[in-house]
């Protein structure tokens, strides 16, 4: 029986005044009305297959190639398979003979549950499982052409989003400071932002040039920033872009460190599409490496900036969104500043361990001369060329419509082209309640089912227009009823 | 080249005081320094294994089960493995003549990958897999009786710790507001209202009653609160406690809904230990089936009671930490907030798809007439059993000894005994700058290799001393060695 007094008034529900106001300005366009619409129409679709003029929705709007078809790597899975059942190991001769297994990935299971330490179910250290994080300094020293890397310096996260949290939770210090962020961005950015109460400061990439960084635009940003009161210290950059698909060539890169070096900005390096990159003879240059040569060069200058670089198996020919594997790299912090980051993982327990094992399989796939090699090798540049090859046909389709203006494809694994609209469509997505291309994303999940995101969810320069599309879908069926609709929507709506 | 002026003083590297303040105040004592310490001698010993006087770092400070060598449930870990490498199910004749799996596991599996959509590999929707949050709807409605649990309520989640993060960011306003928090807590909430900014008012857990919780004296505490001007909107029960053991009784939880609905308190309720009931005769009641009942005898009373429970794969007979699997579910939240959530679980696209799956493993498991019913039942009550002896074995233990009290376990996998310390102890302590607990904990460390957590890292009635020892680690052999370090060390600091 209760003590207390029952005679009393129930309190109100909470609402949404009685909720942190930060969390309620954020924002989250890849998640926002598109998607949610598109996935009632899926729901109708599962009611009433005949109620809309499609038989399927057309997901273009998220990076999550294994939705969409696209295969994960065998060796990787048969790796964790084991780590999760290691009783199979006892059964050795049977799967290999069956052709079930191949004895390299048993081995590698082995080694792998040695590094973790016999179960992937229980929490390692919050930092991540030390033998992992050998690994994969020993991919970052090889990628970046024999620069160091030392396991001390990777924290094995959740996917990339955490480290993003861990970085900005550590930085964001309210109001008066503020994060340089490309614009246009992944919306998760901003979102962090609004989220840590503390200031986006964007600055515009350069569409003419292929969606690259101009360091110039950057600089008059930060120096606006600064006479208006606010301590700008870090800069986000997306490298190869997301939306924008861009790559990123040494010499602006070096531009943006030294802006780092000027004006103690931490370098949130997000290099999660650091294997994506389709342009012809260019390739991925790591924000370490370019540090490191200009630390040669100029030692004084450089010896004190601070980089953040992350990166993921959600992306890549892994494409493993899932799995939630990630790490983080520290260059240059001080050491009490490492131990803060240590600390915010601490609070989340450890990532999960299946996910750094992904990591570890994704920067030491099997080598020459094992028996997994071949096959493994094939499946990466089978998928590598069909991302490519289905960029290159969605920008071919593009270029030949009116009104769409896109950059090639140069990595990850989007466009992000340019919509010109007549008056009648400005009219019509007013009357709509909607800015022009949220309108043209509508029309175009309304009568094809394919499902991308407007760029206003991404941010643009004032009075331009965009839409961020993957080209992961399956098949080219999907950019022919694309190209179809444009064409229709345009004569509809000239002027 | 760069066209930028090389002519700059390169900026300061970011220092303590350069960070967000909030993050440098949380403290989390489990990951504290007496673990880093174990830490330490771990590697000693990796070195030179003749360097210390055990052999071997018992880790009794986490509730880390099968880093302590309990096995995983073969029938969940047959199933997962499949789902990372579905090809399995083409050698299913092979696999089940072999005795290597289980037909049911296989067959389950195949269920599963379609809930998923496939593949493990690709991202669910951010609220979670439907067909998994059918399961755990399910199993609610199971638990308490009939009272029906709906899939649009529960969230997936990495662990129970992403759950308490999504609540408390959303709830949490500044330090005007404040979260009534049990002391003893577990840390993750105190450093977590830190990171938030938020004020933590302590309750204190009744030690003397089986660390139950007191109404009379919660409302105290939140009257006083009030009177400072702070409004209080979170109360956090952990029930089974951490660190306490404890068990609630029905009556003392409806004392605490009734404060619910009198001053408009979420109620956060910490069930992670649900399935570690180890009291004869005694059950565990949800918060949820507690609150049902009064809604039905006293509807208009508790109509608004907003409820948020948390559960987990870590703990239970799963024990799978590392997988990081865990659910959220909510009651009588108002649309509007409800979104809000969803809106937080975005930003971090979603939970681990195989730590979804474990939930559905978790809370379905297979059923009589299955072949793999007997096997996993066995399986379950020998890890219960097991634990339940271990507790008791380490309780009586306790009872043998002069200077420590300590409360029956009842559940979770703790015992949080009370310290009574001579005058000695308090000068020695004061001597090496620790409080006596800390003291106490690093002695029996550098003794015996037993590492534990001071209650100085939980709270605890000023005055008081305390220590939380999980009673995971196997064998007894470390129970005698901790039983002849206590002896010894009340021997030397007699007064």
């Amino acid at each position: 029986m209760t003590k207390l007094d029952l005679n009393f008034e129930p309190a109100e529900q909470l609402d949404l005044k009685d909720l942190n106001e930060h969390v309620l300005k954020a924002e989250y366009a890849i998640r926002g009305a598109i998607p949610m619409r598109a996935e009632q129409i899926q729901d109708q679709i599962n009611l009433d297959p005949e109620s809309v003029p499609f038989d399927k929705i057309t997901t273009a709007n998220i990076g999550n190639p294994q939705q969409l078809q696209q295969k994960p790597l065998t060796y990787s899975r048969q790796v964790v398979s084991v780590l999760q059942y290691p009783e199979l190991l006892q059964h050795r001769d049977l799967l290999v003979k069956s052709g079930a297994y191949m004895p390299d990935a048993l081995d590698r299971a082995k080694i792998l549950l040695d590094k973790i330490g016999g179960s992937v179910g229980a929490y390692s250290s919050s930092q991540g499982v030390r033998g992992i994080r050998d690994t994969v300094a020993e991919y970052i020293t090889r990628r970046d052409d024999g620069e160091p890397a030392s396991p001390q310096d990777i924290f094995m996260t959740d996917g990339a989003t955490r480290a993003v949290t861990y970085l900005l939770s550590l930085l964001c210090r309210g109001p008066q400071y503020g994060v340089l962020i490309p614009i246009p961005q992944y919306p998760v950015y901003t979102a962090s932002l609004t989220l840590y109460n503390t200031a986006a400061i964007p600055y515009y990439l350069n569409e003419k040039s292929g969606w690259s960084t101009d360091a110039e635009e950057i600089e008059i940003q930060i120096k606006k920033t600064i006479a208006k009161g606010i301590k700008p210290s870090v800069i986000v950059v997306i490298n190869p872009g997301n939306p924008t698909g861009s790559l990123l060539k040494p010499d602006v890169m070096e531009d943006i460190v030294t802006l780092a070096a000027k004006y103690g900005l931490v370098i949130l390096a997000d290099e999660v599409y650091q294997e994506n990159v389709f342009s012809e003879g260019r390739k991925f240059y790591s924000f370490k490496s370019v540090l490191r040569s200009l630390q040669r060069r100029h030692k004084i200058i450089y010896d004190n900036v601070q980089l953040a670089s992350i990166h993921s198996t959600s992306k890549g020919v892994f494409g493993e969104c899932g799995q939630r594997g990630g790490y983080l790299e520290l260059i240059g912090f001080r050491n009490s500043v490492r131990e803060e980051i240590l600390k915010l993982a601490s609070l989340s327990i450890c990532a999960v361990i299946t996910g750094q094992a992904m990591v570890d399989l994704m920067v030491a796939p099997p080598t020459k001369g094992q028996p997994s090699y071949e096959m493994d090798k094939a499946e990466r540049l089978a998928i590598h060329n069909t991302l490519k090859e289905r960029g290159e046909l969605l920008y071919n389709t593009f270029q030949e419509l009116e009104g769409i203006e896109c950059q090639r494809p140069q990595g990850a694994m989007y466009l992000f082209p340019r919509l010109y609209f007549s008056q009648k469509v400005y009219d019509a997505a007013k009357k709509a309640d909607l800015q022009p291309d949220e309108f043209y994303c509508h029309a175009l999940l309304e009568s094809t089912g394919i499902c991308v995101v407007p760029g206003t969810g991404f941010g643009q320069e004032e009075g331009t227009w965009h839409l961020r599309t993957t080209f992961l879908a399956p098949g080219t069926e999907w950019i022919q009823k694309w190209k179809a609709f444009h064409q229709d929507f345009y004569k509809k709506y000239a002027d």
